[in-house]
């Protein structure tokens, strides 16, 4: 019997992952699959780098082309990152007839409709799971799962290396640069952890989630996106002394059908299972209209976890070639894209000011609240060492985000606040 | 275009959310199928019942075969529960060509593989994510999303009835009549509860589950099952003191070939994800061996979570329909079934006993455990009403069933040991 012929751009943690996988499961690929797999060959930057497992060196090449253009060679697995070369990659490999696995969400959230278009026009299967989060078939529950409800809202953690930095941060109270430091060290960071830390990388899978979720095509340029580099220890400590706890939360939400997308520091109520999500794990709520909330949970990375997504998305592209089913399952989107206004994104908010100690200022700055009919939900209000200063810290009820923004454009020009030191969004107990 | 044509076999609460959401999602079935999808005869008991929704009566009919032998009917789902007659119903649709799609683990743990075997057989799908856990598409994650992956252990709470009851006692202390009066009053559970609260259904679940995730053929009767009825108040006053929270857990564990299937009430630590799965829901925690673990989490039960699974279940095989390939996707057991031995089955487990209330009473019943070889983890001794009787809850270390059970067998036989009140399985806490 035919073996199916897998090329592989790329052999860093994942691609090793994925050789790994193949080379000990064959009989269980055997047996789902119903004929062999192999590797034919691997792209890769240096042949006679060391590695920690054997391989054939005769499989390695320094050309794509070599892969790409080989007629023999029927998947191609893309685990190199990059974005502009790898989309030329990919969309040649389409045209040559080949399916595509990729685990590269700046890729997919950048060109994932041209990619698939191309895909669904060759008659060849393109599928992503591993580009969302790490070991969660979260991409599978949307699409196959929840089929036939309609979602509401998702809303997640999808990001490992935010959420390892923030959990230290608020279990050992030490500062962002000194656990971003560990975080490199125990390789959960990059050594430039822009990506992540500004919250790209979140933004990345948000888009992918809601493009799925709500069969609408969203733009990366679609998401509102803050990082977690200016939460502070006292941020942290306010949290706790209310109730909450401080993560990096991915959003999208309808109504009717008009959809928010979008990522920030958030704080949750401390029984919220998304508070209790910790280290390096994600977890995506999904709200559907019929099923209530259901929640997938898992390693958000990781080279196993990830290379066990991409070898499903193989396991599903071979099943479909002895089916002769290929190219079917990308849907185009039902929806034409419809994002709301800030007048239409309500959620609850936290403040925290500096303003001038004096009698009335209290007064004064919560009739400015009023003014746009926005309440409380909790108020602090503490003395501190800065001559003349106070601390106001409160919790809005549920706000419009355009009220929101014209009260804090307005505390910044009043003379009677000091400084404005950190605002936050507050999700998860809409009750 | 030709519609596809469904026959409804029951019309209780998941076959009302089924027809529901079939009318109320028309453009997303029609989106995703490509072709309209229409509910042609709906199997009653009773034609002229009063309904909460509007249905064509002349849709009703009290005649299955009206179904079954109708040529134009391309799907049957089958939400009316029943074993036997059941069986011979869905097994006439198959050999009519009917794709079959059922919420009923009754069915499936008793005769799954017979009817799976007459479908791929007949070149039929026969879908049945609805039968495990409501609203979670964990068989979906189990085969699809970790097809690469070999799963080691499966644990979960898979029934909504008792994890009520528990969370419930734990929480407010009920005694165990009154919160299951409760949970019959608010529809939680059956008015007969046995197969709840004996752990059968959960049972016939882990016997779906580990078919699936170990791809070996598990019958019901290869489940060890204990029931939560025998659960005082006690018990849970010293799991708590102990750090431990008690849920109804069924297990499917693997060790090379060799699995055990259980279903007991177990000790948890607080900490663990599981303890803070409370009320009516259900959650499957998974562990693969590259995945790690992930947690599939959502509604155990509820009318319209359980029918948005069967709705999904219709569109995988309505999509099937579309490409010609049903009945393909039913692999047999790679595996031959072999159970571990009750010497290579490990465990913790929590003991607690009245005891002859005299010096070196203690030291006579530890040393009945070090013959054993078995050691302890946590003990309290305490003074009890009962006159001459002190009372010792225990918690060991892993030990084999078969060590744990000689030494009950010695402690039942004891003159000292005037009580064994209980004894639970400890999972949670291998580290």
């Amino acid at each position: 019997m035919k073996a199916i012929s897998i090329g592989l751009l790329g052999l860093g943690t994942v691609g090793s992952g994925v050789v790994q996988i193949i080379n000990n499961h064959q009989d269980k690929l055997m047996h789902q699959v119903g004929c062999p797999v192999k590797i034919k060959k691997i792209l890769v930057k240096n042949i006679d780098k060391a590695r920690d497992f054997e391989i054939d060196r005769n499989m390695l090449t320094l050309s794509a082309d070599e892969i790409i253009d080989d007629p023999e060679i029927d998947v191609v697995i893309e685990v190199m990152g990059g974005v502009e070369s790898t989309k030329e990659y990919l969309l040649r490999a389409i045209r040559n007839k080949k399916h595509i696995i990729t685990a590269n969400k700046d890729l997919m959230a950048l060109y994932g409709s041209e990619l698939l278009e191309e895909a669904t026009h060759n008659g060849c299967d393109l599928f992503y799971e591993a580009s969302v989060a790490g070991g969660i078939p979260i991409l599978r529950g949307l699409v196959d799962g929840l089929a036939s409800d309609r979602i509401t809202k998702m809303m997640g953690i999808v990001n490992g290396t935010t959420n390892f930095i923030l959990t230290k941060m608020s279990k050992y109270g030490s500062p962002y640069e000194e656990v971003l430091t560990e975080a490199q060290q125990l390789g959960y960071a990059e050594s430039d952890p822009t990506a992540d830390v500004e919250g790209l990388d979140a933004a990345r899978k948000m888009a992918i989630l809601a493009t799925l979720g709500f069969s609408m095509k969203i733009d990366l340029s679609d998401v509102s996106v803050k990082g977690i580099t200016s939460i502070t220890k006292e941020d942290l400590d306010y949290s706790k002394r209310l109730g909450y706890t401080m993560k990096l939360i991915g959003i999208a939400s309808r109504t009717d059908e008009k959809v928010e997308v979008s990522v920030q520091p958030t704080l949750l109520p401390e029984a919220h299972p998304l508070a209790n999500v910790n280290d390096e794990y994600n977890a995506v709520y999904v709200y559907g209209e019929a099923v209530g909330e259901t929640m997938f949970y898992g390693p958000g990375a990781g080279s196993l976890p990830t290379a066990t997504s991409v070898v499903s998305d193989l396991v599903m592209t071979m099943k479909n070639m002895r089916l002769g089913v290929n190219g079917r399952s990308a849907a185009a989107p039902q929806f034409e894209k419809c994002l709301k206004k800030p007048d239409e994104v309500y959620s609850k908010y936290f403040l925290r000011l500096h303003v001038k100690d004096e009698v009335g200022v209290f007064a004064k700055i919560t009739t400015l609240f009023a003014k746009h009919s926005v309440s409380f939900e909790k108020i602090l209000q503490l003395p501190i060492k800065e001559k003349d200063s106070a601390e106001i810290v409160l919790v809005t009820h549920r706000a419009s985000l355009q009220d929101y923004e014209n009260i804090l454009n307005q505390l910044k020009d009043n003379a009677l606040v000091h400084n404005i030191k950190s605002t936050y969004r507050v999700e998860g107990d809409e009750a």
